[in-house]
């Protein structure tokens, strides 16, 4: 199991929105005959990537044991059902992390193999396999993406100068690892306020990857300039808006934006219908890179699953807070985390962090 | 000399002003005969303490090799020279970690012991020992205290809520950890701000420890209350004040503080020339427990050697800030420092931090 969940890993950043899985071959001997993981969309899932790796070395998987980090599906979506690949091959146990959260599959792949005589065990490796899909299993379950929140700051917790200087306050290695958390999200979310400021491109850059997520910028009022940087990089841009304009709405649409309405009762965009609406457009993970507002209107909403937090050596002062929430009468009032881990990353530190029970699901 | 370093280490909480030595006797075969570190200031060094748990076992001790984190001393201090008991134990070969920087010893220890026949070696777990012992090289060869700064924030960076709030923003496991530091310290420091605004005892509590670091209390003004809560402890208070008034003075007095007039330019404090007073009163290590402003003060005049940083997984908004500095017009211009260590204590994390270069005595 351990050798799938390693294959899962390599998947996390081709698969979305389809789960990462690792499967591996096993014969009686304990001999690894064949394995593989989940590919890009519309490619074939990890059981028939680790049938078909055994078959090229020549290996007869008859009697075989296979180790998938989810249950195999048992329905036609994009390819066909794995189960019927499983039984076909000749497989006699499953050993499986996880259930799929998936309502299509949902524990009827186990039951379809071992209608064919399959023995199924599951559980092994089962937090690992839901922590490498922790947006695939928000958005069966919860019917919302997974939102990390990404920052960085000084040990003051100082995101930008007073003048709005932020570049750089953290080194290059922590802005490529942001880069690899950007690649594994189904989507970059920002706000009108880093758009109008930074004019920045939010796309992936500096590291290998086959996709490109898409950018969601929640914008009331539609003032994202038709000419925005991130209208550079090659993949859907949706805007998310309050306040309806034909004539902004048309512009940005020929700049190749999608524009959803979606307003609250303050004409402002309504965060928790936005993120409903994006786990109907198969959006797993978000990655929130935005300035303070918008960081803490959706922490005020108690909408943020994780924090990822790059911590750069420094003392700023006065400066840019990383996200506006108060002012709080009481500490227990605060925003309360448990840190998951804290790890250096070139000269800076990255932190990551969640909710005390958001994880709940 | 690991285990030298080790009984060295255990020294750190009794011995300031004296540094923490350990000392090992092995003899010919590499067995150990005996160890000791140094004790309270008055008692006897570590080679001593060594020399006589050794003859305690009935181990003789001629022809045997010291291992030892720092020179012997060849004066007579409060106790006679150790290198006179090392010559006259019949010891063959010294391994010593570091010379001492102390003018009255420096070299002339080894040289010493060499002019007796005996080999001596120095060298092995020299960066080490010198860490121990960060705050008496500091003093002996910078004249001054080596300064740590002690915070406790949320992640954000805040150390209290806009109204002043600030118990509990981290943990007991926390908290408690910061009384260790402060007890290996010389002196605990704060500011007129703090002492009016929580007035707090500023000892060390909850933790075994043999004597209680001085106070120190930087009062341009003397408005330090002659019935603060921190007069309450049993050690010394120094009180740095820059505005002469006989009569505060007289009442501080009473209430058992020194009280030393530093004045600068500005009728502030002058805070380089307070703490090269600090080190001709034996302080190795200054724990600053103060408010932004202090913090500020002592971070723009570079005189903070090490930042100790407790940082809770919370994210508070608009709060106090950790340290008063800028607005900076560039990010350059930032308090740069290098991560030494992050450690998950309790709920919360412990970043050790010091200004990049700072350490070059």
């Amino acid at each position: 199991m351990a050798l799938a969940l390693a294959q899962a890993a390599e998947a996390r950043l081709i698969c979305p929105p389809n789960p990462a899985v690792g499967a591996v071959l096993v014969d009686v001997q304990g001999q690894v005959l064949g394995f593989g993981h989940t590919q890009v969309r519309g490619g074939p899932h990890a059981e028939v990537m680790a049938l078909r790796h055994a078959s090229e070395q020549g290996h007869s998987t008859l009697g075989a044991t296979l180790y998938v980090t989810l249950e195999p599906c048992s329905h036609h979506g994009r390819t066909p059902p794995c189960c019927d690949a499983v039984i076909a091959a000749g497989i006699s146990k499953v050993v499986a992390a996880i259930a799929d959260p998936n309502p299509l599959v949902a524990g009827q792949g186990f039951e379809r193999l071992r209608a064919a005589g399959i023995s199924v065990e599951v559980g092994l490796g089962a937090a690992q396999s839901r922590e490498l899909n922790i947006g695939f299993f928000s958005r069966m379950i919860r019917r919302r993406p997974w939102l990390r929140l990404k920052v960085a700051s000084s040990l003051d917790g100082k995101t930008a100068l007073k003048n709005g200087q932020s570049q750089w306050i953290t080194g290059p290695e922590a802005r490529a690892d942001g880069h690899v958390w950007r690649a594994r999200s189904c989507a970059v979310l920002t706000g009108i306020g880093t758009v109008l400021e930074d004019n920045p491109r939010l796309d992936v850059r500096g590291i290998a990857t086959p996709r490109q997520p898409r950018l969601v910028v929640v914008d009331s009022r539609l003032q994202t300039p038709p000419n925005a940087a991130l209208f550079a990089a090659d993949r859907p841009v949706l805007i998310y808006a309050a306040v309806r304009d034909a004539h902004k709405q048309a512009a940005l649409q020929a700049s190749g934006a999608s524009v959803i309405y979606l307003p609250d009762a303050n004409g402002k965009v309504d965060l928790e219908a936005m993120l409903t609406d994006l786990a109907t457009r198969e959006v797993n993970e978000i990655h929130l890179e935005a300035g303070h507002k918008l960081n803490g209107s959706f922490i005020r909403a108690a909408l943020v699953d994780e924090l990822l937090h790059y911590i750069a050596p420094k003392l700023i002062g006065h400066g840019q807070d990383l996200a506006l929430l108060g002012p709080l009468t009481e500490i227990d009032q605060a925003w309360a985390l448990e840190f998951l881990s804290a790890d250096r990353v070139g000269p800076d530190l990255r932190v990551i962090a969640r909710p005390s029970g958001r994880d709940q699901f």
